[in-house]
Parts: C-alpha cells; structure tokens; sequence
C-alpha cells in the first residue's frame, strides 16, 4: 500500500510543497529512510540526519528550508505529535488479525454479536455476552457472562474480560489485561494490627493474630467510551458499586486499579502506576509512570503527578505533585536540594556550636 | 434469586428487626437501592443518604434509629466489614462458568480428576497433573505436568500453574497469574561488578563486562490451603527447594515473587508488592501497595509495613515500618516532619552564621 | 534418570572425590536430602548442616574436609553459583511439554516452521510466522504475523509475540509475557498542562483541559540472540523505529519497557523494574528491582543501580547509583544517614538560636 504526499498532507491537516505525486510506502527516520520512506524530522535538532537521507520526501518542522536537502516534496507541520497522530493511524499495518468469526472460538449461543464483529481463534465468548458493530476480538480472548463492548472495539490477543462488565465505543486493550478480576479485600473477626496501625500511625495496640475471612465483589467494572487499556493491566470489580472508568481515559501497561475506584475523563496513568481501593482521580488527571494511590484518598481534576509519587492523602484539582509521600512539585525540588547540602549543614552545625560554646564561656 | 431478612441475618451472623419476611435481590449503596435492594449503611456517616432511599430494607450500624429512615426491615451489625463478608459471600452472582467439562478442553490421559471437577473451554491439563473434588479451573487455564491442585479450587480465566507446582484446599486464583516461573538466577564466569558492589557498597572494583550463565530451577512452588493469589502475578520456582506460601495467606494483584521466597501464614501482600530471592516472611504480616523487599532479608511475624515501603534488611517480629529505605514508622513521621523544614532550617543556620561570626569578631 | 559423581563433576567443570562412580538423582539441601540425592553446600556456613545428612554425595567448598561428613564422594567447587549454573541445567526436569505439533495449534498455513519445531496445545501461529529449528513453543502461546523466532526458543505458556517482532537464537520466554504491545502515546490538539510542567518543572501554566489524540506504533521489537524474557513481563513496539533488546540481556518478571527503548548486551533488568519511552540502557548495566527511567533518559554502560532507585536524569558509564531521585550511592548512603540524624539536628540549632540570641543581646 502506498500513499502520496498529497493525501498524507490532507490526513493530517497540513499543506505539502514540492511534487506532491510523489508516493511512499512507510515512514521512517531520517538517517533509516530509502527512496519509499517518508522521512520524519519534525524539529530543526533533526536537521542534520536529513544531509545524507535517502527520501524523497519528508515531513519537516514549519518553516524549514526543505529543497536545501535535495528533497522532492515536504510536508510542514507546527505541532509534530499532532501529526503524527493523523499520520500513524493513516500508516499502521495493524495485527493481520483474520476478519470474521474463526471456526476455532466457542462462542455461547446466548451471546449477541453485532454486524462486522471478528472473533479471533480459540476466543470465548461467554452467555449472554454483547459485543457491537464492526469490534475486533483478537486470539485466545475470553468476554464474560453478561459482558457488554461496544462499538467498534479493538482488542488485541489474551485479554480477559469478567462477568458483567460494561465497556463503551472505541475501547482499545492491549495483550493481557485483565479486567474485572476480584477486589482484595478481607476481614478479621476482631480488630486487627493493621485497623491499630492505621488509627495511631503507628502502633498495633496488642491486636492478636488471626485468619481472615474474605469480602466478595458484587459490583464489576464500566468502563466510558475512547478509553485504552495496556498490555497485562489488571481492573479490579467494586465491592457493591462497580468500579468507574470515564470517556477517553487511557492506562498504560501493567496499571493496577483496585475496587471501587472511580477515575474520570481524559485521565492518563502510566506504567505500573496502581490505584488502591476506593480512590476517587478525576478529569484530566495525569499520573506519570510507577506511581502509587493510597486507599480512599480523592485526587482532584487536573493533578499533574512526577514519576513514581505515591500519594497518600487528598490532592486538591489542578496541583503538579512529586515525592514520597507527594508534596507540591516545587517543595519537592527544594526538599531534594536540601538533602543533597545535608551533610555540609551538618559540619556547620557542629562547627557553630563550638564557637557559640566558646563564646558563651568566655562571656 | 432472592433472600428474606431473616435469611440474610442468620448469614452474617446479625438479628434482623423490624418485617424479617422482607425479601431483596441484591445489595446496593443507599443512594442507588430500589425495592429489591438491600441498602448498605453500616456506619453513621452514611445515615444522610438512607434518607431518600428507595429500599425497604438496609444494614445498619449498631443502635441505628432505623424506622426513622422508613425501613420495614434492618439488620444491625457491629463490625460491618465481617457482616459484609458473610453478606457477599451469600450474594456473590459468580462468574458464569458452566459446571463440567467443556468438550475443547485438552486433557492429558493421566491427568486425574477429582468428583464434580469443572474444566472450562479451551483449558490445558497436562500429564499425571491432579485435581482435587469440587474445584472448578476456568477457561484458558493451563495445569502443569505433575502439578497438584486441592480441592474446592476456584481459578479464574488464563491462569498457568507450572510443572510439579502443589496447591491445596480452597485455592482461589485470579485471572492471569502465573506460578511456578523459573527464577531469575544467572551468574558471571568470574567475579562481577554488581558483586563486588554489594562487597563495597558503591564500588565496582575494576570487574571486567562479562555475559550470563544461567541458573535452572529445579524446585517448584508449594502452597498451602486458602490461599488467594491475585490477577497478573507472578511467583518464581525454586532454585533446589520450592518456593512456599502458607495457609491463609492472601496476594494482591501484580504481586512478585522470587525464587525460594517463604511466605508464613495468614499475611497479606498488597498490590504491586515485589519481593526478590530467597526472602523469608513470617506470619500474620501486612505489606502495603508497592512494598519492595531485597533478596535474603528477613520480615518477622506480624511486621506491619505502609505503602512503597523498600524493605532492605531484617525486620524484627511485630515492627510497624515505612519509607525507602525502610525505617519505623514513628521515625518515617519524624524524617518526613523535618525535611518539610529543612529549607528553613537551612536559612537559620545561614543567619546563625553570620550572628556568631559577628560575636566572635566583636569579642 | 540418574547421574554419576563422575558426570556431575564434568559438567560442573570441577574434580570428583572419592567414589565418583556414586548416582544421584537429584540435587536438595543438606538437611532434606536422601541417599539417592546430591547434598548442595557451598560454603563452610552450610557445613554444620551437612553434619546429619542421610546423602552420600555433595558438592562443597573448595578445601571442605569432605570425609568428616561421612559422604562417599564429594565436588569441590570454586566459584559455587557457576557450578550451580552447570549443575541445574543437568539435572533440569522441564515443564513437560510434549514434543511435536499438537493437533489442537492453529497454524497458519503460510507460517514457516523450522525443524523439530513443537508447538503446544491451543497456540495460534498467525501469518507468515517464521519459526527456527528446534524451538518450542509452549500451550496457549501466539505468534504474530510476520513475526520470526529463531532457532533453539523455548517459550514458557501463554506468551504472546505481536506482528513483525523478530527475535533471535535461544530465547527464553516465562509465561504471559507480552512483547508488541502498542506504544502509550497520546497527544493533546493544543500544548497540555503536562508539557508545561515539564518545561516550568512545575507551573501548569493555564494549560486547557483536552481529550487525547492516539499515536500508532508503526515499529515493532527487534530482540536479539540468548535473551531471556520473564513472567508478565511487556515491551512495547516502536513508533517508527523498532524497540531493540540487545544480545544476552536477561529481563526478570513483570519488567516494562515503553515503545522506542533501546537496551544494549548483557543487561539484567530485575522485577517490576519500569522504563519510559525513549529511554537508551547501555551494555552490562544491572538495575535492581522495581528501579524506574524516566522518558529519554540515557543509562551508560556497566551502570548498576539499586533496588527502586529512579533514574530522572542521563548516567553516565560505570555509575553506581541508588535512591529517588538517583544520586551516586555514596552520597545516597551519607544523605541517609544525615536524614536520621534531621530530627536531632532540628533540636540543636534551636538550642544554638536562643544561646546565640542571648549572647547577641548581652553584649
């Protein structure tokens, strides 16, 4: 499959100059490109590999001085990832999942597929199972009872999808998710060690040893329209209430969100970030990789959090948060700077307190 | 399926008062009961949403003024999270798996199973595995070689159970979680730098770039009764013996494993927790969300450790622990107090400075 | 199966003593092991152990004064864990995959297997897969499209491998790893808030809230030769250019790494350790368990870096580091220490303030 520069232009909403016939086949980098390459050098730092670049054509940050690299066309973008959004979709080669329904599958009578819906080999589809118009179910998935996925769906191999389940539009999943597993949660007969530590930050008062004894999960998970789930993510189901994820949030790989958690709108959690129960995140939060949600805490619309914070109490919206436990991003860039002048502190220290209790002899 | 008051009473182990004949289909948090529901309000707190409830029957907290909210029926319970247990236990709607065993499954000729063991579609039971009465494996399921499981098992969707791995009563297993890996054990011809830093604490020590040899495993994994193992975990094999978990204990979503890690009873790992080679943790411990623990380390019974707490060397038995590295909890609090002051502490010392050189001039 | 001393001591690369014509047909720890098995204690601090054993052979320290265990042959080794490399691989016993295709695969009928290929129960091999002699791939496993595997794999179960990976000789893949997921890319139509704190390290700057915009991977992974991947672990394609792993670089369980992420040779990345996009590992680089690298960071070689430290910044070649942010470990292990020392420091400058102020007053 090939494209002309005209028509990769218009996908994604910039002007092309030069030969815009001119035809390529796949984008690469610069210094990796051939004659059916699109070169991608969408900021002038990439300026340099393009000398020696092989491709006609290119896609270049605005205002770039594209015939200076001998090229035939160019494309000229003002916000690069934007195009590339508009241009890797237009470019991916996708799975080569086979289309249709695939003899292998064992797909429950009572189960209601929409028009268009592929289902990979050695998928199962549990009873009374929903699954809309034009969704792609890849290799060895398994949709649980009275699971309900929309429109248009894309899930790629050896995702699992619990009981009751609801899932919007559009939803992607990479490999391996697992959602609607079952809430951690127990209890012990009498008050435990734990439940003490908890009240008096600090101190178990005596609490014996015991069993537990498990609380089960009646709530399962729903999940809003545009979201994408990462590869061997794990979503557990709510206690009473199902657990909540809004429109257009997207998780990265290996995201943990435990039960009862409810996350907004627009809301990114990135690698191996988890999610404690009960956590309340909201719109348009942004959670940067590996970090934590202490049970119960609410994180506010907007929160912007630094890799690996783990937030153990309330963040109110719009706060940029860092550290262990979180503090606001600036105190934690102090914080740290002190650290580091620590041990000179400490020698001043000890150096002013000799001169002081000289002073205060000799006085 | 519905249930009378009196029945729910008698399951939690809780009088009803009020019309006990009062049947409901389900439970539900006050705000979002109808009639058929069982509102959820075992604590004061929640007293103001039964207000407006629709249901005509709800458990309450202790002494609650439960005709005041236009009930027929309550049950008054005095520790809520142990009625719950019992409560969802009796409503638990389960995962829809169909009893028996499904006709795709791949069963070896030697493998054995137990009266009224379930197979799900698409399940893998390879030879000479066992499994115990009662125990239901789900679908996409895989039981290894020689691999024995107890009976009453309940495993989720795509769970693999390696060769020669023993499992005993009551297992429950959620979706994806892997046991039995091989461990991560490789070594250097001669000695390495990663050795001779642990030697030195920081320093290399002029060891040359070697590659790998690997270290088999030839232990496997061995776990007791009621243990529950949580979605997407992972738990290594042994080296030369197995790697053990003991009754009752319970493991979180994501939680890793090492090789010849002891895992005592009754304790509980939370989510994400991740615990390296060769550790030892005792009975009746508690490690939060995101714990850490270094290879050969030793937590005592009943250590109790907070959030993305990194456990770098012994814990004594019923120690209450937080923070990287790992330190007592009243001393994180203390640490974590005076470095939120450390930037003016720093400005003091600064103005100190200048006070005493000025006396120690003028003098 | 059993082994003669005499065999053990060659594949170990060490001398037999005593009667090396002795079987064993295992390895176990000194006090678990019976006559028919080979004692294992390599080091004097085991010896007391040895005291009581019922084996007849043992593989000990260099200089064990074997016969005073009453053994009637013994190994002596050198350097203990490159015996155990040697030893363990001997005395393996497998997973017990059975040999050969099994009839259940579904293989497509352009996918290319090599010799001696086994493929287990219920795998899906999907288009044009390449497949190199004497590999195997175990039950519920999928390989992509166009994927190539090379010769002598050895994939654990339930491994997916998406389309276009290529990987080279004598991988070793544990269960439920996840290599070609999509990578997590998503870009906003207008500047986020997150790309203003990045700038401002802190000042969201009245960034809009916005829904995101998906970025394809069009890249895949490129994985080299003796790589061995583990349990749940999930690397992520490319966007343009493919994610490479170097030859003989091992990753422990449930390890990520984003799309673009370049790891060198003979490189150990222990578990739950994370790595953003774009990040560049080096050769012979050790990052302890549960470390974490933020986006675009470049990692030199022979790096080691500690359990959970995260790495914000660029390290250079044959750094030692540990903590959150990384700094060297020397200076990590003095900031520990003074951080200790913070509350006790806090009471002293107070000390010092009133003293100073009294004398400053006086005179």
């Amino acid at each position: 499959m090939t494209y002309t520069i005209a028509e990769i232009a218009e996908a994604v909403g910039a002007t092309a100059v030069g030969d815009a016939s001119v035809t390529i086949a796949r984008a690469a980098e610069p210094k990796d490109a051939g004659p059916d390459d699109l070169a991608l050098a969408m900021s002038p730092k990439y300026g340099e590999a393009l000398v020696d670049t092989k491709a006609q054509a290119a896609v270049l940050w605005q205002n770039a001085d594209w015939q200076s690299y001998g090229l035939k066309a160019a494309i000229l973008v003002g916000r690069p990832r934007m195009a590339m959004a508009g241009l890797t979709q237009m470019l991916d080669a996708g799975q080569g999942f086979i289309p249709g329904i695939h003899p292998s599958a064992v797909i429950d009578p009572t189960a209601i597929l929409g028009d268009n819906v592929s289902i990979g080999p050695l998928s199962v589809i549990m009873s009374h199972a929903r699954i809309g118009d034009g969704s792609v179910i890849g290799p060895h998935c398994m949709i649980g009872a009275d699971a309900v996925v929309g429109q248009q769906a894309f899930l790629r191999e050896m995702v699992s999808i619990g009981a009751r389940v609801t899932i919007g539009d559009r939803f992607i999943c990479q490999p391996g998710a697992r959602i609607g597993s079952d809430g951690f949660s127990f209890v012990t007969p009498e008050v435990s060690g734990a439940e003490n530590v908890r009240k008096t930050l600090g101190d178990q008062d005596g609490a014996k040893a015991q069993s537990y004894v498990r609380i089960h999960s009646l709530g399962s998970v729903e999940i809003g329209d545009d979201v994408e789930i990462g590869a061997n993510c794990t979503i557990d189901n709510g206690t009473i209430r199902n657990t909540q994820i809004g429109n257009g949030t997207k998780l990265d790989n290996q995201v943990h969100l435990g039960h009862n958690v409810r996350v907004g709108h627009d809301t990114l959690l990135c690698g191996q970030t988890g999610v404690s129960g009960s956590v309340d995140i909201g719109n348009n939060v942004v959670l940067a990789g590996q970090c934590g949600v202490a049970d119960n805490v609410f994180v506010g619309d907007g929160v912007i959090a630094g890799g690996a914070t783990k937030i153990v109490s309330n963040v109110p919206a719009g706060r940029v948060i860092m550290g262990y436990p979180a503090v606001k991003m600036d105190t934690h860039t102090d914080i740290y700077k002190a650290q580091r002048r620590l041990p000179r502190l400490m020698r001043d220290v000890a150096a002013l307190k000799m001169t002081v209790s000289k002073l205060d002899t000799s006085e």
